[in-house]
């Protein structure tokens, strides 16, 4: 931590905020430097974080010197983890591609959704049962109905389940019926959600928030770690900017960057990232090639009839043609699907 | 709903979308251009909006014409509404000061601070009991301990109370001890939580989400006046932008353009707004200036000692000269403190 | 400047970029924390500003203690700056109203709008004669024959003028003609235009670029003022951020924090920074109540036939009425207009 | 062009809108909806995209439906073009790579870079002679001397140069000593630099504004184009969004967005786009995946040394790596280096 001080503090100013630091156990470093003064502060930064050292009169700023996470930096564990979910291992040479339709509509499409995907190369089967939805009005989700729908498809069919948590009451039950629980972009600070998922010990996808700095999904990461969940794989999903052409702009610096910050595996959302289908699968290749280490992709047998974004979901062939150009990448990057 | 097709679509193309259209009851009107055809869609335009046409072969792009909230209307209901908790009104002549912590530290400090605010103009006491904290690592507030405190500094002192609810689960026990609950920023898509507080029928303050647009936030509103609930006071606190010298970017054109759109009082929140106390003076007259019915400020006996945000905190001196010269603004547009 | 080594950084990496430093003729203070060393650099931070210390190996970040401008600052004078034109004083007791098309169409068009503007309180007559706009097909501005109106217009009716420079070679040109130069959000950081205009001493009036911080803002007015002119006036007119309602979003924390980092004067042009007409009265009494020393106004005899920017352009009526309600503003905060 | 009129509009005021488009010769088609009344235009969108509809009484908005470039965009040419700048071929099979310092700071340097960026396999020198830099006490290029330097060292190492113009002014100037004119993202839109380049008919890298959508981009472009230029190739280079860990946010996105919109070849400049070079490579390696014909990068022999933006630079060892690994991904999409 390093105070800056105002090129007018007073004398008694200084030694007052010298004097709080010492009283949390913290020692001091103080340079006098030509236009102002810098307070190094030597020891445990946290113990002096929750402190509004810039309240103090004389004090212009407070520069935090370490990042805030721990359990997810590489620092805490250097080598890459990979979550390992039944037979799926994320985060190991495999690109694992999780496609599937946003909403899960009925037995009978999300079957037929399955099947195609598989067939493409898939591993896991994405859809919502519980929707959050900008509008009271829109469609909210089959619910538990849907969790079971999903779990007898996926029975069926040969695949995981993925598949989004609102609520913290809803965790014990969709642990009943999913594999992967997947926390929304409106819900990575929703901290109870995280906790309840940390003591669950399940495996979860956590997306990042469309405002969200990569620091602060981290933070929300570490929410989980901290309950002793290390089940956690991140999911870049773009980001709100001016740019309104596209729905979102996917942040592709995010997933080298994570790479480098922390050890935890990290998919990317090229339609929720886009919002557009025609740009899927080309920003599918680019993730892949920046080292993501899966794709979640919306698939829909019939997108102009979904009930829920499908504007941005590839019909079936597409997917298909999708796998097969990103597994090309995929080869050129030494990883495989 | 106006459908624009691309320069190239064929006549099958649009035949399939217009007896789309028509299949969901709705009329349609082509217009022939020079350079590309049109279709206005006729009729509830909700019929349609859950329908991704732009999914379908031909479509170029989907203009929603109408807005999707209702209730918070100002069509809805043209005059301007006054939320009534207990002896104060929000919305009417009055520009209601909230002031107080961050968090609730203890009894005797905010006993202080509640003393303090009330002598300089203040009606309703802030402060958190529930605090949602971006690390894990963060003081995470007092729970039920900081309610009991809240209401018994409140009745002590003669003010109205608001705190945060950050889970649907507490909606029940928070309404024993607080007179207004808070939907913070982070929560403000957090459906089941707005659920539960509209069939909770409580007062509530909504604040805007960091990275919610104006249609946004009143969407959200609409999910609580949905459930019947209409006592719904919108709160603007600051968007998340590029610029990082404050911590937030109080949107002021926010202020006027939701009175235009909505009935529905709205309050500033000048501590988040900006996040440093040497700015909350002036931006808080800016806000009455602009239109706000009320403000939420953040006050501390200590600033430098507080427990969460004492840097965007006004001591109590500093909290009178605040209401001061926001009393002599308000006389000049017509209102009063 | 402090500069964070990396936790695993070696002695002989430390040592070279200690020895760098010093080889600039600055002197260090190493300080050992328990996860890393910090590395505080002592005298003139331009001289190692130069110099990207980031790319050493073993440095994980380099923190800038001090600000980059200096001439515009606070700190280099005290006390507020009064930019006198002909009789009007830009940044003293008064509220100096700026009024105008957005472009000048004719002279009989100018000279009503002109004469309007006077009789509700304007002191200054604005209008573009070269505009710069996002399309080729665009009104681009009637050039030199557009100064010329407006110089005939102002001379007639007693008002000054500021109008937008846009390129470097029409300084000289301008000068003749117009009493303040604007310089347009899309030029705050084409430096040689900033060069000259500093050179020619003449004053200006230096808008915000849309996507600019305030500390870049003030680094552009740092450029006029190195060419030692001083007659700078700042313009905050929104920035650009995901809301879509508003054109821009007006950035009303930057009106104090300017205040406190600069001793230059700030008006705000609410036309732009909201892009809609109804909402420019509430945010120009915002303006003024946050501590505008001016405001910079578009006004039409008839919007709905402007050629440009007729959307957020105040008719006569209704500018009469915002200088009404600012001047009532404006008085509650110790000013007049 | 829709025109949306308010719910309560009157007779009088809709007729008055309508009569005005007739007298532009434009046709309507008035379509009463349930809740409001739409006026669809019909006819050349660009004669009334100058008035400003949205000022007339009774008109809620006003939405373009039309794009506005036309010269630029995939409708006017739907093969993909190629520039070509003497041997060098941009937009065709080859990925062309662009490597040099940010500033050119001496010949000998120069030509140490220019070897090594030659051998691992670039065809174009980067390099800048005028830099516009935040601050006026930053180093602001060598000016003439510095292009002169550039065309011997690429008279003698054989490639091409590209290098930026920020002054109208210089154009000419540039044009003997350099193959590819710059136009920054300070200068996207200065309109007169693109005239000035558009008229001088040379080969131009247009530089996405780092707060311009793609469609404001690609305006730009249409300015070039305007002056019967068609030798512009464009170049993402990142945007501002809220993320501060990265310098910029590369928008991915726009690489496949611009593709399907316009026939114009474009580059990624990954150096900007994350401000860090331990990100260059995996992002140079997904602007290639994406469909980018070429990748704009920063390469020093010592990046710690350099006067400008050594952060972001790679040295030479770490671009032949890069380009090593690009030319994988490059044969994995179908293309070569």
């Amino acid at each position: 931590m390093i105070i800056v001080l105002k090129s007018n503090t007073t004398a008694d100013e200084k030694k007052r905020i010298i004097d709080k630091v010492h009283s949390l156990g913290l020692k001091t470093m103080v340079s006098e430097g030509v236009e102002r003064s810098i307070i190094g502060v030597i020891g445990e930064e946290d113990k002096i974080r929750v402190q509004p050292l810039e309240a103090y009169p004389g004090v212009e700023q407070v520069i935090a010197v370490l990042s805030q996470f721990k359990l997810v930096s590489r620092e805490f564990k250097p080598q890459s983890s990979v979550v390992k979910v039944k037979d799926v291992a994320i985060g190991g040479e495999e690109i694992v591609i999780m496609g599937g339709p946003c909403a899960i509509e009925n037995l009978q499409t999300l079957r037929e959704i399955a099947v195609n995907v598989k067939k493409s190369g898939a591993r896991i089967l994405r859809g919502g049962a519980f929707k959050p939805r900008t509008s009271p009005y829109s469609f909210q989700g089959l619910g538990v109905e849907g969790l079971k729908i999903m779990k007898q498809v996926c029975d069926e069919v040969g695949l995981l389940s993925v598949t989004e948590v609102i609520d913290p009451r809803d965790v014990e039950l969709m642990a009943k019926y999913v594999d992967i629980m997947q926390v929304g972009a409106r819900n990575m600070q929703n901290f109870n959600l995280l906790k309840e998922i940390g003591i669950s010990k399940r495996p979860v996808l956590l997306k990042r928030g469309m405002m969200a700095t990569i620091k602060e999904f981290l933070m929300s990461a570490e929410y989980i770690l901290n309950e002793d969940n290390f089940n956690v794989i991140l999911c870049e999903r773009g980001i709100r900017t001016f740019e309104t052409y596209t729905r979102n702009t996917l942040d592709i610096n995010a997933v080298p960057a994570i790479k480098m910050l922390s050890h935890l595996p990290i998919v990317v959302d090229p339609s929720h990232g886009t919002g557009k289908w025609g740009l899927v699968t080309p920003v599918s290749r680019a993730a892949v090639a920046a080292g993501a280490d899966g794709l979640l992709v919306e698939v829909h047998v019939h997108p102009e009839e979904a009930v829920s974004d499908g504007t941005q979901s590839l019909n079936t062939d597409n997917f298909e043609k999708m796998v097969k150009e990103v597994r090309a990448v995929a080869e050129a990057v030494g990883r495989k699907i």
